[in-house]
């Protein structure tokens, strides 16, 4: 049975690139939507858009965290763009800590490649889920929700995270309220932080105000 | 405790305006979207951006159904571009009527901020759900449904309507009939109307055929 | 013109309620799903489903944040569900404050009714966006950013505020840190506060740990 | 190579009926939801759930409108559920109208399979699309827009509409004022419409009030 | 009652084509995006972009599987864009097949018009729903699930399909598999397929490596 | 400052569980909806229903495709369910393939991490994407698409997959064609394969028919 291609093609005539849309590549130099980028042109899209080695190195964990996250989003991992999804590495080193924030645009799932880390989040009604993960283990953090990591052994802690969004955000509270210019008064009145101690952590995170 | 301000700051390396969508703030100027206006760059969004004063004030309601909208979707209010929520404002002279009319895109909640307004809606299978609201009651109109509100008291009413949508769309009934070139034939065969009603309505709300 | 009504009905004949779904009004004895409460019978469903009046009377605001906010959810507001849309009442009296919190659900759009509101919120990028709203004036916190409301004037402020979201949840800032078991060690390890300072709101707040 | 069936099939051991979920054919036995009907035990559902015999055959046209739409909705055609697409038959004898409608919960696309038929929509800025379409020819109807069809030759017609949900709902204008028990007073004050003509359509339509 | 049209006119400045969005008809001169094509300036639409008489002749017939498929997606039929539905025409010679494939973004529902059609779909457990078709029988395919349609019968067949997309797009298992330059090595230890028939199928559609 | 406990509490009491919805762990005694399991009652979760030990442990690779896919889907980890995120454990003996593939209900990105991984995946217009991976690289899978993993080198290869979707299925494409009672003639004539082909694999993979 040979099929004369000529005439199957014919059937194809009409797929245009514009005709489907499998991806929509992101392109940074486009404007931006709300449901994200613009879409790299389908004719120079490459397997490259949709690979990213960004996250075989660890972060710098010399810092005061002990710990480096390291995004694979949007912006740099292009070919998640509009597909709902991404991922980030997390390192932690002996003591290391991701401080408690929210991700407003996803959930996260965490898996525990190597090493052990205590996660936790805080749910709207104000009750505390957290546990020590051992290797292997996964957890979910529920979109919006406050949550933390902390490296619970001995040794350094490598996991990886994935978001149901492919630019869920990144909301770290300490940045978020002593980081900026956020007038020290409103900190004091909205969390109940006594001055001192909101002064404190202005200075040490750069912030003004 | 003093945490070295610029290894802190690494870790906020790859969390650029790009990686992040917090909001995604109309560009007026842009092209539009399936999901909205393309997005102001983050650098320019200012407070004011998310904060509109058009409502402060009254329509005029010195016309024939002696009321007044006044809309802070989208286009007015850029904050709100892709975020799924906008408002209006409602001004009822006593006797002002909101006509007969349908939000394509979004559900609506309205809050009787002064006097007493009569409201309802009609579901797809022509039952009716009206009620005289007292200041203070809201009410819910689900997408797409026709609606309606009346003045029912002896003052001028004021209410706010939220939507489920930043751009919901407003179908009066009367003007998506009769205030343009629609062929009367065709108005009379597809609503049961009398010819001397469908001319009578067109004349007053400046249609043609 | 004088149309059968016994012709015409029958067209109707398919148009069941289970053919269409205009609303889905929270039947709170059956079971949650992931987008909302199942649907009361369509037949039991009457226009106090859709209308509220929890609204009407503010909140006691003789607590230490002399503020109160009096939500209007799918769980009180039934009718609301499924609809992507609520709403809530905030009082402020002089001096109140709406502490730090978020809506990991949806966004909120708040309008001033009487007083001066200074309200504001934070981005993912660490920048604060936040103003003095007079009387009439709007606001949107887009979806699981940190916000917050305070009294700006010498009288008492009220504010509506509508989400894009039935159910948009609320996680207060302090609530989620110091009103329940978290360890007092883990709290201090992810947001750098001193130990002196957790454990007295903790004892504020009532919890423990 | 002859693989062994006993390993092969242990990879799917862990994919069962509840790991995934293609389809979710209507339960109307149980609950319904604010995204549809729940779900048939998966080990009950056979192809009869996925195919439908109704559209088969015309509804009865020797109506005063001339015209029959049959309807594949969910409750009917179980297999949609959740799928967000539905069809609906229309057979128009000559003279047969569709009277003006909207679909609150989804877009309509219209082929028409004989006879030639006049259909339009009204958007929200009251500007009027309407053409005669010959057999062939397709036309898209957005969602929630009042719309309506023709015959608009001089033999019956045959269309046949899908719709981007699987229960989109149906509400014709007349129907909504007219065949039910919202007060005279109300629709006049509403809709512009005289008194006399009021009075007429309820009575034709069977409305009171 | 004469309604002095300059003052109702004053309530619909505010509804400017920014205000709302029935509709966005694609500019494919414009970027894509992760929801479909930039929209058409409003001011330049027209009721021909609602309208495609693309589907009104059949597809060449005359081909090794005797089938034709006429796609009216976002890119031909523009005035479906971002409204989540589009068409195509499906025309089976005697013997004809459309080949088994899948539609990643959107569920399908078939019409059969004239003849008869055998069709099924596969699920993710592998289970087959097929069925024999006969004029008037409509079957739903789910998303994103192998599926196939064959004349069942002595003559030719014609049907009409509908998708939950505007652009679902079409992945046709042999083109994929055999209609490019994936290494045969890889097809076969991916397929279980023998080295001759991947090379066989290769030859016939033009597939290379 | 010290905050009279009882008054900072009323704030919080109509913040019920039913009033949030931060989660929706999967109860699976209960029915199944379009978008997820119902609920378990929020007072029974705990923190186990979040976390997930099973991927901790390879699955065994001792078969023909010496792989193994070991799912965290809802059904497995409750937790996930209304979240739209999931994930899989790949575990790939040397010369180990998961066969040609898709997930009808979601993208799956990919994280390599040990050994050295070819994966591919085919687009709609029949371009084959394809690479190998190392330790530490990622790659996105748009939805929907035909793709496969190949160890690609000499030592067994780890991958972790995470997926938009709790219960994103699975369709391997010679389980869907061969492991069923699907005719072998629709086989042939759907596929294009050769008799003796279908029917050696049918016999392989426990297909009849």
């Amino acid at each position: 049975m040979i099929l004369p291609i000529f005439l199957i093609f014919s059937l194809l005539t009409s797929t245009s690139n514009a005709a489907v849309q499998d991806f929509c590549v992101a392109d940074l130099t486009g404007p931006d939507t709300p449901t994200g980028f613009v879409c790299k042109k389908p004719a120079a899209v490459t397997v490259d858009d949709f690979v990213f080695s960004g996250l075989g190195a660890g972060g710098n964990t010399s810092n005061i965290i002990k710990a480096a996250v390291t995004p694979a989003f949007a912006d740099k991992f292009a070919g998640v763009n509009g597909l709902g999804i991404s991922m980030a590495r997390l390192d932690l080193a002996v003591g290391g800590v991701v401080p408690m924030h929210t991700h407003p645009g996803g959930s996260e799932v965490l898996i525990v490649v190597s090493g052990s880390i205590c996660a936790g989040f805080i749910s709207s009604d104000n009750k505390v889920y957290f546990k020590s993960l051992k290797k292997g283990d996964i957890m979910v953090f529920p979109r919006g929700l406050l949550h933390f990591q902390i490296n619970a052994g001995g040794t350094s802690a490598l996991a990886f995270v994935s978001f149901s969004s492919e630019r869920p955000g990144l909301q770290i509270l300490d940045f978020a309220l002593f980081a900026n210019d956020l007038p020290s008064e409103i900190i004091e009145k909205t969390t109940f932080l006594d001055d001192a101690q909101v002064k404190k952590l202005k200075g040490v995170l750069g912030g003004t105000g």
